[in-house]
This record gives structure tokens, sequence and C-alpha cells, in this order.
């Protein structure tokens, strides 16, 4: 099993709090991107809306994932003022979350 | 905010049950790998174990990441039968699962 060097993925699930207006959503969306113009260790961030059909989402909505160049990486950004501050927000209007670090890894079958 | 034209990724949590053997683990790995050399809709694959440290993980250990080019390609792979015998595998080995598709979208800002 061959893993991409160094890079750690992380993976945020979210399901956003009942009423929360989709302009608010939108916005705390592009508080989330902007960070990648803050944090230096934080090398990208896509995002999109759970579109699944298996039912089996679990009530997530939102899927959130950024890389890091190492664990390291993402310790810095965690600790990072910034986020602090982007993360009491994010919580705040969120039902649930879950986040997940990883090193991607392929496997030749 | 941009959306990379079709892609859908396939994004499974998992979280085994307790007392399975690490080399079932792997052996059940290969065979969802093995899934891209099967499925012609599904274009690639890769995993990874939780390696994050903010105990936001909810328990779930794994992640596994596959790509599709539309969500009909993920559609074609959810009833395809060797997907189909392989989930009946998994997730007889699974305390719990997620399963999220989404659209990657960048957010300019």
């Amino acid at each position: 099993m061959e893993e991409a060097k160094g890079v750690v993925k992380h993976v945020v699930l979210a399901k956003f709090k009942d009423g929360i207006a989709e302009n608010k959503i939108e916005e705390i969306i592009k508080g989330f991107a902007n960070l990648v113009n803050l944090i230096e260790p934080m090398k990208s961030f896509n995002w999109g809306k759970d579109v699944s059909s298996e039912n089996l989402h679990q009530g997530f909505t939102h899927i959130f994932e950024s890389t890091f160049e190492s664990t390291e990486g993402v310790a810095e950004y965690v600790a990072h003022p910034a986020h602090v501050d982007f993360a009491n927000l994010f919580l705040s209007h969120l039902e649930k979350v879950i986040v997940i670090d990883y090193k991607p890894t392929a496997v030749s079958v």
C-alpha cells in the first residue's frame, strides 16, 4: 500500500442547525475557505453538499476537505488564532460535526 | 464558487467492529480497492486511518474516498453486483458507517 508522501487530508462533516439561513451558511463557508489565505500550512480547501442516494449520510449535509503537508501542519492550523476564531463561529452553527484527518493511501491490487 | 466539472467524490467513514483482526481489515480494504478494476465508473480509490488529534472523530477509525465522473456513475457503482457483494461483506464487519457523496467546489475569497 502506497502512501502519498506527507500529505494529510482534513475532513469535516457537518450538519447545520435547522433554521440557519442559506446566506449565513455561504458566509461561513467563505470564512472557512479564507483560512487558506491566513494559515500557511493549509494548502487547499474544497467543499460540497451531500448528494448521496444511499441514505447512509446520517443527517450530515456538508463536507469540507482541506489538505496539509503534515500532521504537524494540521496541529499548527488547529491552534492558529484565525482557526480558533472561525471554529468558534462555525461550531456554534452546527448540530453535529465529525473531523477526521488521514494520509491518503492507494492500494495496488 | 466554482465546481469541478462533473466529478463526484464518494466518502465512506467506517468504524470496524471490535475484535476484527488487522489482516482481515487489510483484506477488506483490498477488496474495496479492487472495485476500481471491476466497476467502470469508479475512477480512483484511496483510504486512510484517522490520525486526527481534535477528538472529534466520533469513534470512526477509517475513511475511504473514491471518485466518479457523475452522480449517475455513483448510482451505477452502488447497483453493480461486485459492489453489492463487497458492501454486504464490508457492512457486516462495521459497527457504524457514514456515506456522503459531493461535488467538490472551490471558493475564491
